[in-house]
């Protein structure tokens, strides 16, 4: 029986693969470089290159289930990638087709958001349930929703692109999209950069610990994070406003799907209660009674490192 | 072969009731008074007592497929109309197992706005769709989500309450919920209304027709369309702004479930291209760039008076 799957993770810069079982250990691993080739053909005839060692030191092709890839604008119905802007091959690239001719085994695409829910639902903190959806928190804000088991897909493939509601109508300027409030404005990487840029300008003459750092340095949430365990009150605000617009946010998905929990994801959540605590807050502070005290709100448990490979390996599994 | 379903709709006032086929066509109807009878064994001995004659008249309860119901605050799984604000019963009532017992026939339940898009699936606008969303822009504003041909229930039977989202963050304060800024605080007769009141008084040397009616006679968007139509600005205005906010949040909803098509009915939708145009135009200007010119926004063709005993006997061929 086969027993192992192969996860491949395709980010803008690299491209992650390992072997997985059904357990979720990651056995082996390995990455290259992404946009390294300019074909597509040439990105897979590396990748062929580089896995198959790993195969056959695992018992060869017949021990695989298969291979599940997360990619950016994945479509789980086509085996496409379409239109990717981080990625140099443009167009609608049929990379699941391509990838099962080269390797002669079955493969499932969906993006890296979709992936990560399938790794939650497979070997994280969402195992067992049906109704969950993963938010998360990283560089930009992606989604994933499960219903009944299942990923939403919707009609075209693309469903789950929670990071792109609007959560403040005329708010700030996306500038990928060129939409205004987004969620992704706010509770991203780039968000929490701007509000701090924002709060230390609003209040020029309140001290704080984020005024020593460069620009540049406050892009991360750890550096916000430092400065508020050292009691910084606007470090501090920052967490407390970005928690509040996620928690509104997060309301409005449950009033859409009514999910058993909602599992956050991405550097954000390492502010650990200082984001947690004000959007579970706000969260119930928006929804209407029925849903009260119900949903949980977590953190993933998996580690970052690992959580885009098993995400894909998963996808096999289905 | 049961080819006949019995299609019931318990509203804050009126329970209506008929004999549907499966081509949706109702061929006998009747109404009681809801809050007429204090329990509700008493009001289904009176249910039972005007359903009978119905069913005998059709060949007997062996020609019924089984009696499906459309409640405030119906609950899919459990069967149980929890807690509903405009019922006299209290609590958790079992209404399923109590119709079934006193009929001998198979019955499902589920809230009102469920039961609306099951019948757009089954006789409505959405026949063949499998991605959809319909949304009932009347008193209040109700929805119901079908993903995969399936209505969405969530974990607990209560997804959909989409009406309840927050469009406008600290907007206007719902009295029955305590929140602010949802959906239907705008959406709906009494939002429509609401808008009315803050334009005039807004603009109080703005001559409109509207001020020739009393405020309770604003209430119904049917005033509002009729000034439109005659050119008043302020009325074109009304529908125009609430057009805009319904755009934005059907925008959120596209982005959540991709659906193929959201369904409009109810009140609001007589206001024909007044209130279309502004909301599509809205929801097109809101989304990301691959759900723009996708989505079809249409208004149910299901007579109103007809469309709740429709949508409940659509629960039993499901």
């Amino acid at each position: 029986m086969a027993d192992l799957a192969i996860g491949i993770d395709i980010g803008g810069t690299n491209t992650k693969f390992g072997v997985v079982d059904r357990a979720g250990h990651i056995l082996v691993q390995d990455r290259l470089l992404t946009n390294e080739h300019d074909s597509v053909q040439g990105f897979i005839d590396d990748l062929h290159d580089k896995l198959m060692p790993l195969i056959e030191k695992a018992g060869g092709v017949s021990q695989f289930a298969g291979i599940g890839i997360g990619a950016p604008n994945g479509n789980y119905y086509t085996g496409n990638i379409e239109y990717a802007a981080n990625l140099k091959w443009r167009g609608i690239i049929p990379l699941a087709k391509m990838v099962a001719e080269k390797f002669g085994l079955k493969v499932k695409l969906t993006n890296d958001a979709n992936a990560a829910a399938m790794g939650e639902m497979m070997y994280g903190c969402a195992r067992g349930m049906k109704h969950f959806i993963t938010i998360t928190l990283g560089t930009g804000v992606g989604s994933g929703i499960v219903i009944d088991g299942k990923i939403v897909l919707g009609h075209d493939g693309f469903a789950g692109e929670l990071g792109h509601t609007i959560i403040r109508p005329g708010g700030r300027l996306h500038p990928g999209t060129g939409l205004r409030g987004s969620l992704e404005s706010y509770a991203s990487a780039t968000g929490v950069r701007e509000t701090a840029l924002e709060l230390l300008t609003q209040h020029p003459k309140e001290e704080s610990l984020l005024r020593d750092y460069s620009i540049n340095d406050l892009i991360t949430s750890q550096t916000v994070y430092e400065c508020a365990l050292k009691g910084d009150k606007i470090a501090n605000q920052i967490f407390e406003f970005t928690g509040q617009i996620l928690g509104e946010a997060l309301a409005n998905f449950v009033m859409f799907s009514s999910p058993e929990a909602i599992v956050l994801f991405g550097g954000l959540t390492k502010a650990g209660d200082l984001i947690m605590n004000p959007t579970r807050e706000t969260m119930e502070a928006n929804l209407i009674q029925i849903f009260r005290n119900k949903v949980k709100v977590m953190f993933s448990e998996l580690k970052e490192a690992d959580a885009a490979i098993l995400g894909a390996s998963a996808l096999v599994w289905d």
